[in-house]
């Protein structure tokens, strides 16, 4: 049985990790430390597609993994006006969880689709709001333990109202709220979804930046 | 067939939404507009299972829903050394992902057990760090249109070495990085975990926050 090289395993210590300059990218190329014996599709719909792998685990021994692949890839978006510095929340019942949720708005899209179109789409089915000025904030993956699924999160500026066409799973109430406010309501734990957190943090920290930029 | 009502999905006009003082906990008590017609497990393994739900969705058209249910909550810690202003990263092979990834210390906690006290075991093994001072960050809803996955994220500082002791499907590599390194990583594409950066960017803003008082 492989054991784990104990080397790789002592963390650094903590003055060799100040001022250094990590080329992370060096881990990206990495071996795989997992071997996959087999794989059958144990569940599917147009959504998802779950697989469960046999494997032998990094330490050498047998195991399992149950993968969830996302047929789509998830987007969001910050929609913001800027005069009123406010940002449009949508909410609805998240059948996974039971309860209402306030977030930004969100939805699919396919892997053949670039993932502003995709995100347009989805802001003016739900909220009816369109065109303005966009521009892609960070990429994240969702859920990693578990899932492949990849959000893919923008903000969105100068945007014109118009009629939403939501789609039969989505009743979707919208709000635009202070920006200073929807922050709050992630302190108070009013807002719990991660690709909404996600994408206001971001927002906030570039203002932070530039305050502490123009104010130096 | 039910309609949805026009009115429930009109914007709120821009001008309404700046300086209005949001009760959002009004929504909290809307009904579940999806009703669930039958439930069956399509698959399970000791991390997650997986229900296929037949619905009648919003629109009142019959659907289906597959919901993944997560056995363990998630936890996350930012490992802080105050005085090098250093984050303690874990890197490993996401088997999920077929890539290497870099994150903060996660794990899995029983919803039996404490947040905090998961979180710290998961540390320990992982990396060997213990003790400390730990305070809470946020807690997420990671991936709410498939999964209830909940994460629980921490802070903690002054925490003291010691060996690790991961666990059969880990193999850890760990890495003190400086704290704006951390944050330049996340704005590189180098940090794409949402747990890692929905926390990493809880404490930047906290830190944003704290020079903007202290310089006002």
């Amino acid at each position: 049985m492989p054991t784990i090289d104990a080397a790789e395993l002592r963390p650094v210590p903590i003055e060799a990790g100040v001022g250094g300059g990590y080329d992370c990218a060096v881990s990206a190329s990495e071996p795989n430390p997992w071997h996959r014996v087999s794989r059958r599709s144990a569940y599917e719909n147009p959504w998802i597609e779950l697989f469960h792998d046999e494997v032998i685990r990094p330490d050498g021994q047998p195991g399992i993994y149950g993968v969830v692949h996302f047929r789509h890839r998830a987007i969001g978006v910050v929609p913001l006006d800027e005069g009123s510095d406010s940002v449009l929340l949508v909410g609805q019942y998240r059948y996974t969880l039971d309860r209402y949720s306030w977030e930004i708005p969100e939805g699919g899209g396919g892997f053949d689709e670039s993932p502003e179109a995709a995100a347009r789409r989805e802001l003016a089915e739900e909220t009816g709001y369109a065109g303005g000025t966009w521009r892609e904030l960070c990429r994240s993956d969702i859920s990693n333990s578990v899932t492949d699924e990849v959000a893919i999160l923008f903000v969105a500026t100068d945007l014109v109202a118009g009629t939403p066409n939501p789609e039969g799973t989505e009743r979707i109430d919208t709000r635009w709220v202070p920006f200073d406010e929807a922050m709050a309501m992630i302190g108070r734990g009013e807002i719990t979804d991660a690709i909404a957190i996600i994408a206001l943090q971001a927002v906030a920290l570039e203002r932070a930046l530039a305050k502490e930029t123009a104010g130096g």
